[in-house]
């Protein structure tokens, strides 16, 4: 898979290939990652990329024939271009399986007031990072190309994904590790119990509980099994005692 | 206002530091931004920040001593401690508001699987940045960064923030520059007719109307004054006639 960038900040991206995760998925051949800069597709001496909003108003508004041109030459049959802008459908983790699955992704950065709306005829998708405005899209471009490297085939061990968070509509259950004892604080004895199956039921039961205590919306869109729905009748008792 | 963020990755800031408007913050006084390592506050010879996982599974678990220790140290009165993680609030512009009125910010990093949790009671408030999964919080730290610093005062003019998308719960409306006709498509007559009030009036309706077609949860969350009720009946009518 390969991830273009499009940006006028192509620096912004210098740590986020070497560290970590994304660099041993680069160095192992599992993902190409690339930056262009909409300014090397400038007409002008000035190398102008913004000009100011028709009808007046403030900041800058990227201008069509930059972008657009830098889109035409970088886009091939295989590609899927993604514009980040706050205008677009949230990002989810459903978002990140879709996009993983993409030959060449280019990721569209806006800057200062965002694009001219004509340029939105020239892609294929609007993907916003959450209800909040940024500076500009290459923060967004590294949390969307982070979410989806690690979901290519072989950059993380698959069993790490299976208990993730929103994987199965639930958050993940409560991790620990050793001291067995922290400044009075102690694992649960069922965790180092070595009894698998009482483990396995212990962290549903917990992640059923964070879930229903910190979001319950994510169990409204979800139905649950004949399992969870005893656990959860539990937690509800256990709750009412409290 | 102070952010500090905690993370095993300090040098995946350098470049967040260095570019565009959070440079100019920076080099105004109005921010102080800085990255604090966890390994710093390593006790062993080895450096270890993470152990294996109590009652098995996949991936490493960060230890509560390094972490809770590093937290001891950076910690003040006035600061706010903020564990970046999928378990916690998902992050929005009222949340960047609520942030960026903080004197001290310290937002703490995990990687691999995430936190001991005997480290979520040392904490104040567990924010996500979304329903998607990263391999560690750094791109979050900077995304949240990002959305906050652009709010504190003086950083960027503050009649660009009224328009935001999010901000009067509406989407923004569309904006163009010149050229006033790019590859055949054109910029709306209104937005060059110098009407003030013409354009203040299109684009609120073009706000209202990229809401209702792109993201109609928004428009459940929030009531229509008078103008804007009558608009969106305008736009219901041109729609039905499509």
């Amino acid at each position: 898979m390969k991830i273009t960038v499009c940006t006028l900040f192509p620096e912004y991206f210098d740590r986020f290939v070497t560290t970590s995760i994304i660099k041993r998925a680069i160095d192992a051949g599992k993902i190409e990652f690339n930056c262009v800069d909409y300014r090397t597709f400038t007409t002008d001496k000035h190398h102008h990329v913004d000009d100011t909003p028709c009808g007046g108003g403030a900041g800058m508004v990227l201008m069509c024939q930059p972008i657009i041109d830098c889109l035409k030459a970088i886009r091939s049959e295989n590609s899927l271009v993604v514009m980040l802008t706050p205008q677009g459908q949230p990002f989810h983790q459903s978002t990140a399986h879709q996009l993983a699955k993409v030959d060449h992704l280019i990721l569209l950065c806006g800057h200062y007031e965002g694009f001219d709306e004509r340029i939105r005829s020239y892609v294929d998708k609007e993907v916003s990072l959450g209800d909040f405005v940024l500076t500009g899209g290459e923060p967004a471009a590294m949390v969307i190309s982070d979410a989806i490297i690690r979901l290519v085939d072989g950059v993380i061990l698959s069993d790490s994904h299976e208990d993730d968070s929103f994987e199965n509509g639930l958050l993940e259950y409560p991790q620990y590790t050793r001291p067995v004892e922290y400044d009075g604080l102690k694992v649960p004895e069922v965790l180092l119990s070595g009894h698998h199956e009482n483990i396995r039921k212990w962290r549903l039961k917990e992640s059923l509980r964070k879930t229903l205590h910190q979001r319950p919306d994510l169990l409204a869109k979800r139905s649950l099994n004949r399992e969870e729905a005893q656990l959860m009748e539990e937690i509800k008792q256990e709750d009412e005692k409290k």
